[in-house]
């Protein structure tokens, strides 16, 4: 029944609620002698911030991540680091009415089933602001990372239907939609104007590429890179389907397309996305996630209440329009854990 | 490093290689008094045999499941449960050049790279061979399941870029592929055809779809139903995407289109796939998994040897054009394998 | 390298430091609809605090439990609860001499040669108060037991060298020593104050009995029950042995002598401490664990430090001349998590 | 509610009943490369054989190891390792009357309070012969070992009262018992004699020392080297109490007497048993385990049956007088098997 705890090397639990006293995670197995500062994490809390982009929440959390233990000098000591993140702004006021109302393509319904009881402020449990956690133990699975010169970073490709063509890393910084691609960063802020102002919302889709992996990651035949990769991602909240390399695409390929030749020089393509049969083989690591539409719309719903009764609901208050592009650095912070926990079980191997 | 287990309370451990001794499996935690035969076992264990479509290899393993260990007088007695199967069919011979030669597509140079040794004979660990016992770990939850009238059926719905336009259950056990649509099933036979005179092979599309599934299983936040199904398929070889009801296409669509609207008599439509926040809402589970094509082909390829030497290689041997449709049934098990621990997990809680 | 995480249903993770912010405690997968409050917490939590013997240090931690997350409306919600125990009367100068030395009986040397670095200030994670954390879980699985009506309790039966010759379980919070024999109470006492005077420490026995249980908990043959115990119970910092039901006097008696026979109304006797094959029989589950004197004395000691030189030294600071009564709660807490988990864990069979 | 696995990084999962078709383990996580032939099993295996003194059963089981994977060419390849050991001498006739009647001091009545159903042919999987995957598993623990150079050894030292006042290791092969003291080792042989003649039966005491191991292994704060010893070791059928160090003595200690003083050129005494707060500190590990007088007795005995009528009953068959000395290499293979899987997981810090 517990499921807050993901890893086995490098262990994270996480804990708390959207609108309860705050957040946080225990980072667990963590290297001694890895310097650690509240600046590293906080700069990757920042990346999850509202108010980013106009598909954003108006909610301002201040987010500050506080070292509460295994940290010690400014190095990590090897026991458990906690990191807490207060909650300050939460209004629980505007969700008084789904106490008793099921919220479409939310968790109200499926908590109440599971458990009989459920916080449903601001989403409880289910919140996206879960997530935040996620991100503080990212920031310390990536200062791990640093010191092997493996990198990881996670853009939009698509949002509301509108596709990035290029894949210009450079310019993921310098939209507010986290695109490589300028046109199409454009045309998505069109996109989500419109989207907004029907009061909906819009899915899209987030690619994660790591470099530098070493070749050798994966613990076959269940904990393989990709498996654990596809856990990781498909447990954030918004996502509803994982692939990699070539992915569904592969599904319409022949062998001859799909095989990446292999040169003296290394792969001739990357249709693997860097994993075969479970194992990192040294070429760039590549995942895609589709990301749903934020369940909370003003468009009014069809629902029922506690008792079974029809209802309709308008979810008003303080909501995304899209959960990209909050949701890429979480992306990134999942793929930072997992390739940081099976780095250190390779070197059990050596 | 370890990977060959999975699962928390219904608890699978695999082992074996294909040309080694055999391939088996242990369950723990199966609870007691459930009726359990080799019989059952085998009949899942035949769903996958080569030989009952023509995009399957001629290599003929019996297969045959031997309960070892856990079961006395026909029923479980909450003990571990050993089923083996012995390799009776092995042929290394066409396997020698493949000690010195890395096959693309396949885990031959990431294996090596990983543990600096391997058993080449066959794929070794990383045959398909291996996936014999997960299908017959998967009926033992399969047993535990009726129990709870819930069932899981797969299918094929994309072979060689030929789709099912129809959804005909009945019609799986009465074509070769498996395919829930007569006529789509003849053109993935002429599809299969044409390919394997070219040497090559096709990937395709299973879907997955459980029935009965109470509301209330999963575990938030990284034990999610959908993430738990997400490791289950994609550590399945020839996986390389996964995706949950409506998957990919709900990032194409807003909110209003996406959310299932939820009525007195359940939800109006399942694009949720049956998991709402990571836990099961009591409607069907839905799955698909993109199946790539069969590394093995017989068209020349590009490769390196050991010592790093460009090399060609074309793979003869006994291979299947398609892992489809023989990988189904190992897609089913690893969901009823998912659902039966979850399902355990849950009844802690009540 | 993680092992701060501790149970399979009931799973704990703990975090924290003698002189960071504080120390605290993840419990995830308690059930949900349980009443707890932060009173239920603080009232183990206060029969932990030092003063309440003469054998006790003078730091005075308030030592507030408070309930971070997991509770709504007094009642928990399945989703992990944080109990949160800030450090406030760390004083850390005293300690300085040891970022140095290596204290004898303590853990300097051993964490300095696994982590190559340590929080020096008060045993960092190695420090008693590491515990207080184990005490605010088990009082969590105490509240689980609670409802099955099972009980737990902890007491001295030796301590320095003065055994308790009764065990008269309401004599127990009577005296300072947690002692079920009033006159072997009094006779610790002058122990206490005679050792205190020469500036050394004693150890002693600490007997747990858990009332209650019901017959089947415990999973052969690794998480055999008393297995489990033994875990739980030697990870106290103190504890240099754990025994069962008759445990090392069993080593002495034959067979006819140590079988408990059973009867129509129960076991005659109970040398198995109410384990029979790692799995509970209905009886009174029966430990003791034998608690090594405190390490910190002023006796002059001899010791190396950090450079492998000859050095003596003499700990002054606010210690406790025993680890008895202290550690009895701590003790307890960890039966009870033992046997919340294991109840859950049964759960899943029924 | 699955019981049957054992460690992190080495994990093992044992299956198999006394009179099924056979017992083995699953050894996964060993590191490749490592030499391993079924002759190095066996060897371990042979000590554990009956008939090896006049303690022992006649059943003679040829327990002969069979490697079914995870070694090529005679090396592991660091995927799965499966040790197979066939039942071939299993006589169930004898225990027929147990299917009814619970014996005192065995799990019988116990099993059937969990399971609802057990196999009583032998006592199923609660019979001593589970322990023989025990030594098969640990023999590959060992062979990990050997490459650092550890040695563990275990020996009587105390047998139906007759206690070893010596701790001349060489002699541990030269008599019946594995007693590192002739004259003690005379005496116990003359007090079984007079055991088995009285159709009772004795317990003992084993002390486990293992050499070489080095400073850092453990993992605090519940995954302490001295809590998995303790868990590994109380895991083993027969054992009620396990001591690290000075153990139970050091609770008569003052912390004068107990603490070990540290020397340039290492510990002066060592009453830590080389373990402080919970990890290796480069002395010897010292462990003692409390082994109970074997339950099946032919001295008649109270019990009752599975409808709770009185009975009494006597235990004929073939039965051992006291599990030493047979038990003493399972004590070395869960102490290898604990030392092997910490040994790889602080490989994982450096």
């Amino acid at each position: 029944m517990p499921g807050s705890t993901f890893g086995t090397l490098l262990k994270i639990t996480t804990w708390g609620e959207s609108h309860g006293k705050g957040v946080g995670v225990v980072i667990d197995g963590c290297p001694p002698k890895i310097p650690l500062t509240e600046d590293m994490i906080q700069k990757m809390m920042d990346r999850r911030k509202p108010g980013s982009s106009i598909a954003s929440t108006s909610r301002r959390e201040a987010d500050k991540a506080v070292i509460m233990s295994g940290v010690f000098d400014g190095m990590t000591t090897g026991t458990p680091i906690m990191i807490m993140l207060f909650n300050t702004d939460a209004d629980s006021s505007s969700y008084s009415p789904f106490s008793e109302l099921f919220r479409p393509g939310h968790g109200d319904i499926s908590y109440q089933a599971k458990y009989g009881i459920r916080d449903w402020r601001g989403g409880g449990r289910a919140s996206a602001r879960e997530t935040a956690a996620r991100v503080a133990a990212g920031a310390v699975a990536k200062a791990i990372l640093d010191k092997e010169n493996i990198s990881v970073k996670a853009y939009t490709i698509e949002l509301g239907g509108i596709e990035a063509k290029k894949r210009d890393v450079d310019l993921i910084s310098k939209n507010p939609f986290c695109c490589p691609d300028a046109d199409a960063a454009q045309d998505m802020e069109n996109r989500v104007i419109e989207v907004r102002k029907q009061g909906d919302s819009v899915g899209g889709i987030v690619e994660i590429i790591a470099k530098g992996v070493p070749a050798g990651l994966g613990d076959p035949v269940f904990d393989k890179l990709d498996a654990d990769l596809a856990k990781a991602l498909m447990s954030i909240g918004a996502v509803k389907g994982v692939e990699i390399g070539a992915g569904f695409a592969a599904a319409r390929m022949t062998g001859s397309q799909n095989n990446d030749p292999i040169l003296p020089q290394g792969f001739a393509t990357n249709n693997s996305g860097g994993i075969l049969a479970g194992i990192s083989n040294g070429d760039d690591i590549v995942a895609r996630v589709a990301v749903k539409p934020i369940p909370s719309i003003s468009i009014e719903q069809k629902t029922i209440d506690k008792q079974g009764n029809p209802q309709t609901l308008s979810v008003k208050g303080r909501h995304d329009v899209s959960a990209i592009p909050r949701i890429n650095v979480v992306c990134e912070a999942m793929v930072c854990l997992v390739l940081a926990d099976h780095l250190l079980r390779q070197k059990a191997i050596l």
